[in-house]
C-alpha cells in the first residue's frame, strides 16, 4: 500500500535493521509495510510491540520471523548478526520491568552488540546490586529500567563512569501516575552521565545504546 | 488578640511545646499569640518558620528566645528538656537540604530527643552512605531529607528495619517541579515502613519521629 | 526460575513474613517465587495484590493458604503470630475504603499486632467519630483510610498524641482523581504527627504501623 | 474613559452595589471607573482587591470611601444598608485565612446581611469547632474558608442543614500547590449541601451567600 | 450487615430522604444498607448511581422502587412529597449532559422541589438560550450543567439575581481531559453568584439547590 | 553580532516586516539585531515584548521608532503600509485583556489590516456584546482575547460564519493557573470554525489573521 | 424527540451542512434527530465520530447514506457539492495519525473544498517532507495532524506563507500522555501563522479551514 | 567546614574535573568547598549555575578562576586540558537557549571536547539547519538545546547516525510551563538514538555528551 512511506536512507548507509512499531497498527497495514521491506532490501527487520496475534500473520509472509514474547519483538533475519566485544549492560529495579528491558535487550542484540542482563536488583535491597559490582564496573554502555521511584539510575550512575541511558516504566501503582514518578525522578538524577527515554520506551534506549556502543570503533 | 485560638490540650495533657507557625503573620500578630502563651502555661514554645526579623521582634517581649537560623526555628525553653536514650537520625541526600533537616532536628530536640545528623549522603554517591553503615543501623527511627530525586529514603528503608520518615524539599530546578519529583519517589518508594510528609516539612517531619521514638517508653 | 531476587536478608535476622505483590505477576511465575519461599525458609508467607484466580493456583503448591478476598492477600502460615498487646487502630471513611483498610489489618495482623477496626466514620458526620472516642484514644498507632476529600486524618491526627499514618484511597469520582485529592489533603493536612502513603497502599501502612508499634519493645 | 463598559442593569433592578476589581488596573484607570460610577447612580460602590495604594488614591475624588484592609475592599457608601435578620456566618480553618474570609464578610455585609464570624477552627483541633455549636447551628448561610487540607467544609457541611459555600484559600505550601490541595478537597467533599467558588474568591462567596440569605424573604 | 453506618440523624430533624451511593457497592452490600433503612424509618430512599442490575436486585426486598434510568437513580418512596411553589430551573449545555442533569432533578424532585429542564442551550447557539428568557428569569435557583468548555453558568450567572450552580460533566475528549476543562472554566467564572460542584455531581447540585429553594419557607 | 540569524527570506518573498521578539535579550543584543536588519533590508521592523526601557535604547540607533505602550511593541517604519478594505475585528472579554489585544492589533495593522475594537465584552455581561452584533457580523476574521472561563470564544464563534482566533490570556488568579483553564475552555470550544493560540499570543493571533484576511485577495 | 434542539440557522443563511456528533449517544437517539433533519431541510448531513454499527442504524433510515470508515464519518447527501479551486492540504507525521487526517478531509471535502493528502511525512524523517515541497507550497490552507513531538506544524509553518492548522492526536504512549505532549508543543510553535484545534479534532480543523479557504471568494 | 562531603573518588581514578553546583549556596559555604578541593587535589575545578558575584568571591581565594559569564561557569584550571579530535556538536533553536548551550560547551571542553557550535537554528525556520548539513554530519556527539516547542532534537536525530542528547529549556511562557513543552516534546521524539535531561540542563548534556565522545578511545 501506499500509507507509509518506508525509512530506509538509514539502512542504506549503514546496515541498520528497518523497524516497525506495531502498536495502533492493523494486521493488514503492518504486513503490508514488510512486504515492501522485504521486496525493497536485505537488511534485518525489527517489528516493536507486536502481539503473538501480530507474529502469527507476519508469519503467512515470511518463513524467517522469530518472535521474542516478554520483549514483543519480532525479528526477521536475513543479514548475520556480528557482536561487538564491549557490551551493554541492562538492569532492572524489579521483575515486572523485564518486558521493558527485554525490549532494549533484543533491539541492542540485534543491531550488533553483546548484551549481559542483571534484572531485579533495585535500590530497596541494595545488597543485591552491590554483590554485582563487578558485572556493573565491566560494562561500557549502561541501560537503568525502572518504575515506581526509578532510582536505579542515580545509584548505578554513581558508581561508574560510563554513559547511562534510564527508561522509566509504567509499572506501579497510585502516585506513580503510569511512570510519571519515575520519570521525574530520573531526569532529576543527582548523577552525572545519566540521560533519559520516553516512559516504557525500551526501544530507544535499546537503540541509543547502541549507537554509544558502536561509536569510536569497538575494539 | 481576639485572633488566634491557641491550642494547649494537648501541652497540658503531656507537656508538649507549644507551637506557632511564622509564615504569614506578622511581627505584631506573632508577638500577640507569643504573649498570651507566655502568660497561659509553662511549656517551651516553638516558632517555626521565624526570620531573623521575627526573633529580632521576638526579643523585645522575652529573654529567652534562642534563634536557630538554618533551622529558621526561635525556641523560648521554660522547661528543662530530658532527652531519651534512643535516638532519630536525620540524613540528608545534599547539602542544600540541611535547612529542613535542621527544622526536623531542632524541633526532635525540643520535644525530648537524642539526634544524630549526618548530611549529604545521596544515593548518587552511595559510596558515602556505606561508610556510615554503623550509625545507620544503631538509630531508633530515621528521617531521610532529599529533594531532587529523593531516592534516599528507599535506600536507607531497605537496609534498616526502624520506621522512615521521607521529607521531599523544593530543592533542585526544571523537572523537580519545587519537590513534586522527590514526593513523587518516596511515595513509590520500594521499601516497606517508610512514610511521608509534606514537601519541606521538617518540623512535621521532626515531630511524628518524636512520637515514634517515645512510644511505649524508652530504656 | 531466576528471574527475581528472593530478599530473604531481612527475615533471617528478626522472623519478619516474605512478601510478594502479585499485581502484573503471572500464576506461573508467582508460583515460582513461593516455591522457592517455601524451600528456602521458615517464615510465613504473604502474597498481596492477589485475586482469587491467584489464590486458587497458589492451593495447588501448598495446603497452609489462607485467602482475605476482602484484602486481597494470601497469608500462607508456617510459623505461630504471636500477637501485641497494644493494638493498631484501623478507621475509614466510606465503605468502599475498607478493601485497602483490610489490606492494612491483615497485613498488620500477620506481622504480629493486635488489630482494632473502626470503619464509615467520616468526617461529614463527625457524630459517628465522636462516639467511639473511647476505642480512638486507646490505640498505640492509628491508620486513616480514606478516600474522597481525605479528611479523616487530619480530625484524628488533632484528637490523638500517637503517631497517624494516612492512607489516601481511589475512592471517589471527577475530581477526586483517582485519589489525588486525599493524597493532597493528608500531605497538607494540620495536625502534627501524621505522615502519609501511596494512594491505596494498605500494606505499606499496616507494615509501617506495626514497625511503629513494635518499636521499643510492647508490655 | 471609554475602557470598560459599566455593567449597571443589576444596579437599576435591585440596588446590588457597583463592583469593581482593582487588581492589574491602574490607579488612573481605577479612578475613571468610579468616577463614572458616582455619576451615574447612586448606588454603593465596592472594589476589590485593592491596595492601600489604591484607597489613597480613591481619596482624591471622593470623600466617602472607607478602607477594609484586612479585607482589601474599598466601599464608598451613598445608600442605607438595611441588615437581614437571618444570618451568614463565616468560619475559618486558621488565621492565614482570615484575608478571604474578610473579603467575603465586608461583601456581605455591604450587600446587606447581618454577619457572624468565627475563625481559626481548623478540623485539627475539633474541639474548637465543636465549642461553638450554637452559632453553627443558627447560621442561615454558612461561608468555610480554608486552606491546607480544606477539610473544614466537610465537618461543617454534615453539622447543618442549611447551604455551605466553601472557599479554598491559597494558604499553605509544598502540596499545597497555592490552594489546589484545599480546592479538591473541597469538590470532594462528602457532605451534601456543600458548593464551591475558586481559590482566595471571598467575594464570589459573600456574593453568592448573599443572594441565598436574601431569597424568598428574610422575616 | 455492620459494614454501613446509616446516617439517619439529619432525616430524624426534618424528613430529608436516607440516601445510599452505589457505586463501587456490591448487590448484596446495598441491599443490606437498604433493609436497615426499611426497618429504621419511615423516610424516602433515593439510591443513586444504581444500575439496572442494582435496581432489579432491590426490587427483591421492596416492592416500592422506582428507577429513573436516565439519572441512574431508584427512588424508594414512603412519604408523600409535597412540592415548592418557586421552582428550580436544570438547564445543560448539550444532550450528552442529560444524564448529569437527571440526577440533579431527580434529586430535588425527591427532596420536595418543583423542577423545570431546559435542556441543550449551548452557549455555541446563544439563540436557543436568549428565546427562553422567561422560562430563565422565572426560577428561583438555577443549576448549569455542561461539558466541553463549561460557559453555560457564566451567561445565565450574567443574566439572572438568584444563586447559580455549576455542574461540569465528564463530556468531551482531549483537552477536556474528563471534565477538568468545564470545572476550571466554571471556578474562573465571572459572574457573581455562581458556585460549582464536582464533575458529573448531579446529586450534590440537586441536593444544594433544594437546600437554597426551601431555605426562609416557600410562599 | 553574530548571535542571531536574520530570517528574511519570507519578507524578501512578500513584504512581511522583519520581527523581533525583545523578551529575555539585552538591550545591546535588540540593538544589534535592529542594525543589521536596517542595513539589510527596507521592510518594516516589529519589536514585540519590548518595555519602555528597550524603546528609548532603539531610539539611539533610529529616528523612526514609535512605542505602542499598551501592546508592549516598537515599530520602525520604513514603508507605506496599505491597509485591507476588510477588517478583522478584536474582541476582548475584559479590560485586562486589553494589553494583549493591543499586541494583536498593532501586530495586525502593521501588517496592513484594518482593525476593528470591540473591548470588555465578556459573556457574564451578554447584553454588552448582543448590543453589538453589526460589528461582530460585518468582520471578515474575529480574535477572541479573554482570562479566566475564555467563554468569549465560544459565543462569538456561534453567531458568525467567519474564522475566530481564540487567544487565552493569563488574566485571572487561582483556579485560572495562568490562563490554563482559557486555554482549556477555548480548545474544548463547541463553536466550529475556532482555533487557538498560545496564552498571551497576541502577536500569533494578529499574524494568523493577518494571513487568513488577506488570503485570496481582498476586494 | 425533543432531546435536542436542531441548530439549523446557520444552514439557512450559507449552504452549510447539519452536524451531528455521535460519540456517546444512543443509536436511537442518533436516528431520532437524523430524522428530524431530512424533514427539516434540503442539506447535507455529517454523522461525525460514527461507529459502522451507527452506520449500519442510520442505513435502516436513509438509503443516502456513504460510510468513511478510516475517518468515522457518515455523509447523507442531498445536494450537490462544488469544489473550491485552491487546495486545502492535510498533512500527518505517521500512519497511525491518518484517522484524524481523515475526519478533517472528509469533513472539508463535504464543505466544498478540493482536498490535497500528504501522509506520514514526519520530521524525524525531514527528507520525505522536503521531497514534496511543490506540494505544500502549492496549498492555500494546510492542516498538519501529529501526535508524539507533534512538530510537523512548525516546520510546515516555517516553509509556507498560508495559514496552518495544527491538529494534535493522542498517538504515542508514556510521557505523550495521551496528546498532551503534542497540543504544547504546537501551541508553543515558533511558526507565525499556526493555531491550534483540540486533540483529535480533525471535524474542528476540516471545518476552520473550510471557512479560510472560502474566505474572500475562490477564484 | 563539614558541611559538604566532597566526591574525589571519580577524580582520583580518571582525572574528570571536581564539580561544585553553586546554586542555592552561600559565598562562605561555596568559598569553603573549594578552598578544600583546591587543597586535596590537583584536578580542575569547574564551578556551574555561578552568579558574577561568586566568581568575585572566589577570586579571593585564588588567581586561577576564569569566569565564562554566558555559561554563569568559573573554572579553576590547574592541569592542562588535551582536546579529543573528534567534536561534539552543540545547537539551540533561538537565541535565549544560548545561556543552557555555553553551559555545556563550557563543560564539555573543561572535560577535554572539542565542540563546535550551531546556535539559532531552530526548525521554524528549516533552510538555517539544512545549510549547515556539513557540520551537523560531521560531529561524533550532538545536543539539542531548545525550549518552545522543544522540536529540534527530532529532526536532527532523524538527519544523523549518532548520539543525540536533548536539553528542554524554560525558554517561552505561557503554555510552555517553563519548559515542560519542550520536555514532553523531547522524550515523545520519534527519531531514534535522542535521549533527554532536566530542562535547563546544560552541565548534565556536556558531561554526558563527554562521557560518550570519549568511550572506546578517540582516534
Ligand atoms: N517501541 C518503540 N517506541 C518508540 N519508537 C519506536 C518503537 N519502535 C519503533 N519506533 C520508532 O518508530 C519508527 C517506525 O515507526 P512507523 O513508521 O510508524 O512504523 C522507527 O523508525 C523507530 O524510530
Ligand atoms: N451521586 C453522588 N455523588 C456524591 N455524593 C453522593 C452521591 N449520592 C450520594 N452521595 C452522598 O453519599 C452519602 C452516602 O454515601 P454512602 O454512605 O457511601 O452510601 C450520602 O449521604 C450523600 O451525601
Ligand atoms: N510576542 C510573540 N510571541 C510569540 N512569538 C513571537 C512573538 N513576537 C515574535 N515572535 C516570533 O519570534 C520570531 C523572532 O524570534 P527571535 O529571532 O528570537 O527574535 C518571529 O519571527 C516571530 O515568529
Ligand atoms: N548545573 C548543574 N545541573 C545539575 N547538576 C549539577 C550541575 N552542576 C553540578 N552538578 C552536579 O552536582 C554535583 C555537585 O553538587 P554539590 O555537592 O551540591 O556541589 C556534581 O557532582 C554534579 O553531579
Ligand atoms: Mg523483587
Ligand atoms: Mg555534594
Ligand atoms: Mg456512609
Ligand atoms: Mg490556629
Ligand atoms: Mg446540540
Ligand atoms: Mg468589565
Ligand atoms: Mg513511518
Ligand atoms: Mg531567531
Amino acid at each position: 500500500g501506499d500509507y507509509a512511506k518506508i525509512d530506509n536512507h538509514r539502512a542504506l548507509r549503514n546496515g541498520y535493521p528497518e523497524v516497525i512499531f506495531c502498536q495502533g497498527k492493523s494486521l493488514e497495514h503492518i504486513n503490508g509495510i514488510i512486504s515492501k521491506m522485504l521486496e525493497l532490501g536485505e537488511n534485518n527487520i525489527l517489528a516493536t510491540r507486536a502481539s503473538k496475534e501480530v507474529y502469527e500473520s507476519v508469519c503467512k509472509i515470511t518463513d524467517h520471523a522469530i518472535y521474542y514474547d516478554l520483549a514483543r519483538i519480532i525479528v526477521i533475519k536475513r543479514k548475520e548478526i556480528i557482536k561487538t566485544k564491549k557490551n551493554i549492560l541492562i538492569m532492572t529495579g524489579g521483575t515486572a520491568d523485564i518486558p521493558v528491558a527485554e525490549e532494549a535487550a533484543v533491539t541492542a542484540e540485534v543491531l550488533g552488540n553483546s548484551v549481559e542482563r542483571l534484572y531485579d536488583v533495585g535500590v530497596a535491597g541494595i545488597h543485591r546490586l552491590l554483590a554485582r559490582l563487578d558485572v556493573i564496573c565491566s560494562a561500557n554502555v549502561i541501560i537503568c529500567v525502572a518504575g515506581m521511584e526509578g532510582a536505579l539510575g542515580s545509584v548505578v550512575g554513581g558508581l561508574v563512569d560510563v554513559p547511562v541511558i534510564a527508561v522509566p516504566t509504567s509499572v506501579g501503582y497510585g502516585a506513580s501516575f503510569n511512570g510519571v514518578a519515575a520519570l521525574l525522578s530520573m531526569l532529576n538524577s543527582c548523577a552525572s552521565g545519566t540521560s533519559v527515554v520516553n516512559i516504557d520506551n525500551g526501544f530507544g534506549a535499546g537503540y541509543t545504546a547502541s549507537m554509544i556502543n558502536k561509536l569510536n570503533g569497538d575494539d
